[in-house]
Formats: C-alpha cells, sequence, structure tokens
C-alpha cells in the first residue's frame, strides 16, 4: 500500500487535476475493453511532458515504486493492466511534433492515437500505414510498447519496421533523445529494438520517429470464395507474382466467422453461394484510377481459369470496399456475441498454415465436440487469429475454463511447425508463464539479463513478459 | 603472446589443416583490400560448424583469449582486423541450409558469399536484394555484423530489414538457436537486432534466416544530368510519385567523379555535354518487359518539362545498363587512382542532403584549397559517401594527414542536421574515439552495459566499436 505523502509527492509533479485517486475516475484504467483483464492501483498520473515522466521515473527509482505504462488500454495480453501499482498514462501527450512530407516521416508523442497518427499523415498527402482495429482508441506507445501489427504488415511491415527512432525515458529517470528521422545509420547497437515489443517492462517511450509513405492513389477490393486455405496461399502466390508490390492486405475467415458476421454485424453476404472459406484482399497502387481494378480483374481471370477461386466479387465502391472489410473487422467482436471464445495469436511459416490449421481444427474438435473454430487473419503473413467460439447452447464458463488445455494442444503444434505462440498480440500477463516453458534457456536467461540491467530495481511494468 | 599449448588446444577443435599459423597463411588475413588497415595474430582458425565456433568460444572464455570474427575481410572501418588477437574466420562455414521459395527465404551460414546467396535466390526465382560492391567476396556473416547497405536499401531495406532470425554462439560457447522464418513474432525482447550491427563484440552469427523477394521481370535504367543535389530530390520525388514502389535504386554523382571514371575505368561519357552532378536510377517491377521503360520514358518527360533533368539517357538493354552501372561501381576505385582520398560514410534527413553538401564542400574547399570533392551514393536513403581527393599534384602523405581534421569538421556539420557519422560501414576503430564523443551519455552507458551483459570477460573483438 502507498502511503498518502508518497501519493502527494507523485501527484505534485503532474498537478492534482491529472493525479487520479478517486475510485471512479481510476476505473477505466483498471479494464480493458474485452473484460477479459481488471486490476487495481492507487494511483493513475497522467504526465504532461517527457520531462514530467523523467520526474516520476526518477521518484519512483528513488522509492522503490513499480509502475505500468498504460496507452489507449486496449492491449489483449494484460501487458497495460496494474494489480496494485501506480499507472503512468499517456494520453495527455498527445502532441504531433512534426509531420515532414520531405523526409516522409512523422514524430509524435506517444499518447497519439493511431487514428490521429493516419490522418496527419493523409493531411500532407501520405500514409501512416499501421492499421489496427483498435486504432480510433490506441495510441502510439502501446503501438511501439507491443510491436503492434495489423492488415497491412504484409505490405509497409509492422510498427518496429516504420520506426525511425524513440525518446524513452528510463526507469532511473534519465531521457534518451534517440529521435532520429534517419533512413541509415550504423553507429553502434540498435537500442530502439530493445524497446519496441518489451511491453513497458523496460523504460516508457515517450515520443518517435515514423516513417510515412506516398498514400496510394488507388485500391481495389475483392472478397473470394475458396475451397480451403492452400487455395488462399494459391492465390496469394498468384497475386504476387501479377501484382508485384501491390498486394496490401490479405486475410483469410472460414465460414463459420463470415456467418457470425452476418448474424450481428450489419453485413450480407457478397456472394451467392456459400463457401468453407473465403479471402479479402486489397491491392494498392500509384498509377490512374481504376488501374488496381483492372490487375485485380486479371487476376481473377487466372485464378478462375487454375480453379483457385470459385467465386468472387470486386468491390465497385469505396463504399461498398468498406462493407467488405466491415465482415472481416466485426469478426473479433461477432465471436463475443456467440459465447466463450478460446483464442490464439499463432504464427507459423506462411506456407505451413493450411497444415497447422488441419491439425489445429481436428484437435480442438476432438477435444471439445461441438465447438467452432473460427481462425481468421493475416495469412499472407502467416499470422491465424485460431479462436474457437463455444458449442451452440454449451455452458460458457465451462468452456472457457477449458482455455489452457486448449492453448497447450495448439502451441503444441505452433511448436511443431517452428511458429510463435504470439505473432502480434505480446506476452503481457497472458502469456507470460507459458514463454518460460517456450523459450529456449540461453534466450531466456538473454531477456533476464537485459531486464536486469535496463531497470535494476524492477520497477518497471512487474509481473508482465518475464 | 600465446603460448603453444594453447595455440595446439585451439588448434585441435578444427584441425591442423584449418589452424593456420605460418606467417604466409595468416597474411591474408591481416590486410584488408583497400589497405588502410593492418593487424597482427598468431593463430587464424577456421571452424566448419556451428560446433566448431561454440567450441572455440567456450575454451577462450576459459582461457581468456580474445577472439576476432571475420568475414570475407572486406570491411572498412577496420572491425575485421587483429591487434595480436585470435582470429575466427567463417569461411568454412558456406553451406546454404535451405532456399524455400513458399515462404520466400533462405538459410544459410555464415561464411556464404553475398553473390553465392544472390545466385540460390535466382535459381529459384527470387531475389536476394542486398547489393554491395564487395558482394564476390564479403560473407553474410560479416553482413549481418556490419547491417550492411549498399544501392537497394532504398526499395528492399538494409541487411537488418532483410533478417529473419538468427543463429549466434555467445562468449560462453552457449549456442543460441534464433533461425526463425517468420514473418511475425512478438515473444519478448527481440535479441537478433542486438547482434546485428554490434560488428563481433557481442557473439559470433554462425547462421541466418533471410527474406527473399519475387524477382521483378522487368527494369528500366536511367542516367540523367542535373544541375545540382536539389534537382536529384526534385527527380526522386517525381519518380516515388509517377513510380509508387518501382524505384529500386537512386544515386548521385557528381563529375569529378564521373570523370575519374572516364578516365581510368574503362567507360565513356553517356551523354554530349559535362553535368555539374548526375543521377543514376532503376526501376524495377513484375509487369510484362518493356513497362518500366515506358514508365521511365514518361518521368522522364515530366522532368525534361519541369526542368528538373537537363539530359537523360535510357540504357536500351542489359550491358549498356551495365556500363552505366559501371561508372558508378567504379567510383571508389578510381578514387584510389587520383592519390589520396579523404573519406566519409555519413546520413543526413533526405532533404537536408543539398544543404548538407553546400556546407561540407564549402568547408573542405576552405580547409584544402584544390582539392577534390567527390560526393556520391545513396542520396535517396540520405547516405553520401562524402570523399575527397588530393589536390592534383599534391603530396598524398601530407593530404592524409589532414584526415582526422577534416572529418572533425564534415561531421560536425552532420551533427548539426541531426545526422549519423557512419549511415552504413558501420564504426569498428576507425570511429571508435569519435563515437564516444558523439553519443549521448545515457546512451553509450547502455551500450557499454550490453558489452558487459553478453561479454563479461571482454573476449569479443576487444577495442572495436567500444
Amino acid at each position: 500500500m502507498m502511503n498518502d505523502d508518497l501519493i502527494a509527492r507523485f501527484s505534485s509533479i503532474v498537478g492534482a487535476e491529472n493525479a487520479l485517486t478517486r475510485d471512479e475516475d481510476i476505473a477505466p484504467h483498471l479494464l480493458e475493453p474485452r473484460a477479459k483483464f481488471s486490476g487495481s492501483s492507487p494511483l493513475v498520473l497522467k504526465p504532461g511532458s517527457t520531462q514530467d515522466v523523467a520526474t516520476i521515473l526518477k521518484l519512483a527509482t528513488e522509492t522503490g515504486t513499480a509502475i505500468v505504462p498504460q496507452g489507449g488500454n486496449t492491449g489483449l495480453v494484460g501487458g497495460q493492466m496494474p494489480s496494485g501499482e501506480v499507472v503512468v498514462s499517456l494520453g495527455r501527450m498527445n502532441r504531433i511534433r512534426h509531420v515532414d512530407d520531405a523526409d516522409n516521416c512523422i514524430t509524435l508523442e506517444a499518447g497519439v492515437t493511431l487514428q490521429s497518427a493516419q490522418e496527419a499523415a493523409k493531411a500532407k498527402g501520405l500514409m501512416f500505414p499501421l492499421w489496427i482495429a483498435s486504432q480510433g482508441t490506441c495510441q502510439v506507445g502501446g503501438n511501439l510498447a507491443t510491436n503492434a501489427g495489423g492488415i497491412n504488415v504484409l505490405a509497409y511491415g509492422n510498427t518496429r519496421d516504420l520506426c525511425l527512432g524513440l525518446e524513452v525515458v528510463l526507469p532511473s529517470g534519465e531521457i534518451w533523445n534517440g529521435l532520429k528521422s534517419l533512413r541509415k545509420d550504423n553507429t553502434g547497437y540498435d537500442l530502439k529494438h530493445l524497446f519496441i515489443g518489451s511491453e513497458g517492462t523496460l523504460g516508457i517511450i515517450t515520443a518517435a520517429s515514423m516513417k510515412l509513405l506516398p498514400a496510394p492513389t488507388d485500391k481495389a477490393t475483392v472478397f473470394a470464395a475458396i475451397a480451403d486455405p492452400q487455395s488462399a496461399l494459391d492465390l496469394l502466390s498468384l497475386a504476387k507474382r501479377m501484382g508485384g508490390g501491390a498486394v496490401a492486405a490479405f486475410e483469410i475467415m472460414p465460414r463459420a466467422g463470415v456467418e457470425m458476421s452476418f448474424k450481428h454485424a450489419d453485413c450480407r453476404d457478397p456472394l451467392e453461394a456459400p463457401s468453407d472459406w473465403y479471402v479479402l484482399f486489397e491491392l494498392a497502387g500509384y498509377d490512374e484510377m481504376g488501374s488496381m481494378d483492372k490487375k485485380a480483374t486479371e487476376m481473377l481471370g487466372v485464378a478462375f481459369e487454375e480453379g483457385i477461386v470459385t467465386d468472387a466479387t470486386l468491390a465497385a465502391s469505396t463504399q461498398a470496399a468498406q462493407d467488405l472489410w466491415h465482415i472481416r473487422e466485426a469478426m473479433s467482436e461477432v465471436q463475443r456475441l456467440e459465447g466463450g471464445s478460446i483464442k490464439h495469436d499463432i504464427s507459423v511459416p506462411v506456407s505451413k498454415v493450411p497444415a497447422f490449421l488441419n491439425l489445429a481444427i481436428t484437435a480442438v474438435k476432438e477435444m471439445i465436440p461441438g465447438c467452432r473454430p473460427v481462425p481468421f487473419g493475416h495469412i499472407g503473413d502467416g499470422n491465424i487469429h485460431f479462436n474457437i467460439s463455444q458449442p451452440v447452447g454449451a455452458d460458457k464458463d465451462a468452456f472457457l475454463a477449458q482455455w489452457g488445455n486448449i492453448n497447450e494442444r495448439v502451441h503444441g503444434i505452433v511448436r511443431d511447425f517452428g511458429g510463435s505462440i504470439s505473432a502480434e498480440h505480446g506476452i503481457g500477463t497472458l502469456k507470460r508463464d507459458e514463454l518460460a516453458v517456450f523459450k529456449q534457456p540461453v534466450e531466456l536467461a538473454m531477456m533476464h539479463g537485459i531486464k536486469k540491467l535496463l531497470d535494476p530495481n524492477g520497477i518497471m511494468n512487474p509481473g508482465k513478459v518475464l
């Protein structure tokens, strides 16, 4: 328990109005949108500047006070959730310091929402290509801390790949200004990559310099019916071969998933007959309007000829494209409306996705007869959200009690394919204990060493990742 | 000095035929091609396997023996040069373990030459896009250890960006098998990025999993005369706007440089009248043959109209394209034939290159009247090889004695632009002392901490980088 004097010392750094101590003020920071993780905290601090953050961490080090950094609180693995620690919520640090259309980069503070970053880029005719479902709420600092992925990784990389430089406050309160906007810099160890994806366990990212790209001038969106996951990969190969760098997104969905979207999310089936599997993909280019539609039509022609695709629709308008994307975007939310859902966020080598799905679907159906696998997502990156909805009419709690057993079985299959048990969501508390089993001892030892080196007093997001 | 017993113990690990102790056998490992750095060593070990490397480092740790890892020995900053240490030369570990055209990746040992990697990819219809002048000799392990760059970084990234996973032997002799071929993996700190670019100071990279790309089916190569560096950036903007992702390389050269190529390198001037500056650029795409030529012609049409380009030639054949590239590729070598050359490998934000060049050229001409600046290179990445050839007829040694003074002045200008004193060549011994001044203390402290953590006995490439 923190005493009142310590609370007062921390509060004075940010001012009373930015130091939350009343239960009703703190509450929004103690529950995330999916309600899977909840927490407790005596104090939420909302710093307004990098110097504020530095002063907070200096005091935290002096007094041995543990800190949990929090962005938009949309993380899916509990990484942002306190268990009695002080929360440092970055949302007030939401200044876009600089958008540069000569060097195609943007410098922004950690608390800028992803959507604001996208809009700032767009206003200069550029694109900030990170695209995830929570973009209206999630913040760039959190995106960096978790190395967020999303639907555009295939073409433009994940958050790590988009980062040129970081400003970080170390647990000691020292500020590292690594806010470069250089495209090449080989001067010693590349420290920014340590902090990206470290989930707030090594320091607090307060600002970043990120790459922007020219905004595509033309897009085509296709929703295609396919027989099986291998056909999705065949279509991806074809699209890459015929489209070069134009394939901007490439998502797979099963019938069970799209049906849930049709039922709950105000979507309609864009194709006449049902199909076991679907692909939703987007081409993006820089030629005149319509050239991507032409390319997509050519691709589909070959795909029909080769029997890869059984039916398909090409969005005829921006609205039609949005309607198709809505089927995919709703897919997490609609599963919630169908009862309990046991989730995985796995990756395997791209070519191994069909074999993985075959084994994993068979395994979970065997373990829980009547369960409804809804594996969907970024097949172009080998990243599948292997979710399983409860059997219709089953007891939700009894189903969810199988979470650990199902995870263990599915992750065992992932391991056999040389895959990852967390492709894009991170470790947090959800997968911490599993990580300790999954990783090689030599790798774990290096991670513990780095944690001890940069956070010797263990004040940063304790109990997360490691 | 090593005693005979210790030499024998190390030698027995790799076998007598792979343990070099005679001066004439060791000599090639003690001098690099530009002859700027030379060294000394009692023993060169040529391991044939990861296990050999592990056994060597285990013994090195036990006996406190310092080790210098060496790839193709083409590094430009002295990082691979021993000062009495045992050299571990990776050239025998040259097996390509796996080329995968389903997952577009290649797993190869550290001693594979870059050219062999390129050829292995090509044989599967794919591309390994790293392209540097030393590719016939340099090795992938060295490319990773130095995060090598080259002419294709603009489109496909540097060595770091191409790496999916590493196998590393730690100084203790422990083997970390991080050879994943996953596109996404958020399971804890990303350790591979620590080793990439660490110049052999943290461990020995023994194998890597690297991305491959579909090989472009069509290319266009253009050599264009421009008035000044700003025109190069205007042309780059235009090319990016009209060509989207098609701009694969974009290099700037001054008249002084191309004249040296014409004089010494069996090149001829492809344009009628001389120009102060030139750009050599390449478009690469996946459409039918000739589409890139069409795109390049359209671009040049606009560039002429807007006064960005004063003259240009589009290569009409593969041979013609090679001839144009030869002008650029010869540019380092021909400077050697013009006497002493003081070199820099700097980067600044791309938009700042013209301002940097203006200030830096003025400064060096003021410091050494009659000197001949030959700044050339990867302007698309903001990376300029700011080289200065001696005045015609001047004393070479007297000129080269100015190296430190010139560096200091030029790097001061680089610093004012938020740039890097080593964009792609690394630190080695050449820039080690300057790094200690250039970096923020907090960043240096983190680097020293990581060095101490992973190499507690300081046996790995001592005196390099830090």
